[in-house]
């Protein structure tokens, strides 16, 4: 029987890590800045805006949220960006995607000044995540996964990790930042043949398919740690991850829960970003 | 008892493929041409640069080398790039790599003109490799070696592949092409515990390690199929791969040599990448 693994400590310890970060930025004369950018007022985006608001406020970041016209023109929306680009007082931008279908994201991914980009859409990050580069921002949520397995001393190095999905948000840059940890990493998605048995080899598990409740007991080798980053809801509208997580928990060592889970530290990376990158643009 | 598949007759097919390709170009008054920037030297470089230019001038592209002086300053390098990017003559650009140690390879990678930038320099193309965007140029070597499972009707939709290494020029592009057509891709490296057991787990074997001879017998799963992508030297000063391939032919059923495998369609596939960059820059 294993340890249900709450994202709350792992987060409360970033709070204050981050308070502390901040209170010497301001010393300097410097308060990092976030600046949000919305199109339109979707539930989803105004849901995870207040959590993220709320906590960069607790840190003591200094927020801003640009809502913009949800007929916006491309063009205006670039300019709205570059203006935001060019403001010293803003360190990082997190724009809300998908973007309306007027705006092309291939053309505004190039916009966003990547030095400011918190959260992996311009391709210079992108790269740097591929390079293994450090100095870039890869996306806060399976960025949040290497810090909860960190926070609960999880070794990496060497391990089997599987990965379930192959998204730019979740699959593919959680394999990028398990192998910077030195883990053997195996990336499984649609087309993955006799899944369960290929789950079942892994020491770590990151589920990130978008499959309600479908890693079940069968996929989990005695004693593994499974990292659910689903959000899906169940058959009576319950929110739930990709893993059924009363069955894992029989056969897993560590497991995080969906809800409060993984997705409680995701605005805490975004935090954490935003006065990386601040530092970064005052040379510290 | 396996069979060891030989780079020359993809090499082959696609030289016609090619020239046919470039016949219908010249045909729109179009001919693609190809620019190699070497600094200095090196046996190496100019060994590879013989066999690219040999195979870009047998299917008609015209080929340019700009050869430049071991001490040539990061200015003087990056106006000599621009006035190559600006080129409409010029379609593909070809820097070899590593640059010495007075070019920052970190600034200059931005400085090249991602459409022609048909090996993987630019974090724009590394990106795109990434996201799985095929309108980018993934490295020639690991695109070599799709481009012979594909030629040997190597199935990889739902198989295990297994990479080892997890350099920027194979093992992490070679995981991603693999990925693109669906393999269960495992990403293997120096701290990867158990090795042999992992790889006899393969299909598909991609070494691209660098450790000469490494994979032996034990290392593969009865009937799969391996690519090596090692270049180095034995005990006796020959080239070899970073397969022991009299060893592994035994297990395996397809494998290919080194001399003479992988690395004989590399500069086919840069001469296929300097006609997609033409195309493309001309709305083809």
């Amino acid at each position: 029987m294993g340890e249900i693994i709450k994202g709350k400590p792992v987060a409360d310890k970033m709070t204050d890590d981050l308070t502390a970060e901040v209170a010497a930025l301001n010393a300097k004369g410097i308060t990092p800045k976030l600046t949000i950018v919305r199109v339109g007022a979707r539930p989803d985006d105004l849901a995870y805006e207040k959590g993220a608001l709320s906590k960069c406020q607790k840190v003591g970041l200094a927020t801003e949220v640009k809502e913009l016209p949800l007929d916006i023109t491309q063009d205006d929306f670039i300019a709205e960006l570059r203006k935001i680009n060019n403001d010293s007082n803003v360190h990082g931008i997190l724009i809300f995607r998908p973007l309306p279908k007027q705006l092309s994201e291939e053309v505004i991914k190039y916009e966003i000044a990547p030095e400011k980009d918190i959260d992996c859409f311009s391709p210079v990050n992108a790269a740097k995540l591929l390079e293994g580069d450090k100095s870039g921002f890869p996306p806060c949520t399976p960025t949040a996964v290497i810090e909860i397995l960190k926070y609960y001393n999880v070794p990496m190095e060497g391990k089997k990790a599987v990965v379930l999905g192959r998204s730019m948000v979740v699959g593919k840059p959680a394999t990028l930042l398990l192998l910077n940890e030195n883990a053997t990493v195996t990336i499984c998605h649609s087309r993955t043949k006799d899944l369960p048995k290929v789950v079942s080899e892994a020491d770590i598990v990151v589920a990130g398919i978008g499959k309600a409740k479908m890693v079940k007991a069968d996929f989990i080798k005695e004693g593994a740690v499974v990292m659910d980053v689903g959000i899906n809801l169940d058959e009576n509208g319950n929110l739930c991850g990709d893993v059924d997580t009363e069955a894992c928990v029989e056969k897993a060592s560590l497991i995080t829960p969906v809800p409060g889970g993984v997705g409680s530290v995701t605005t805490s990376i975004l935090a954490k970003h935003v006065i990386k990158a601040c530092k970064a643009l005052n040379n510290l």
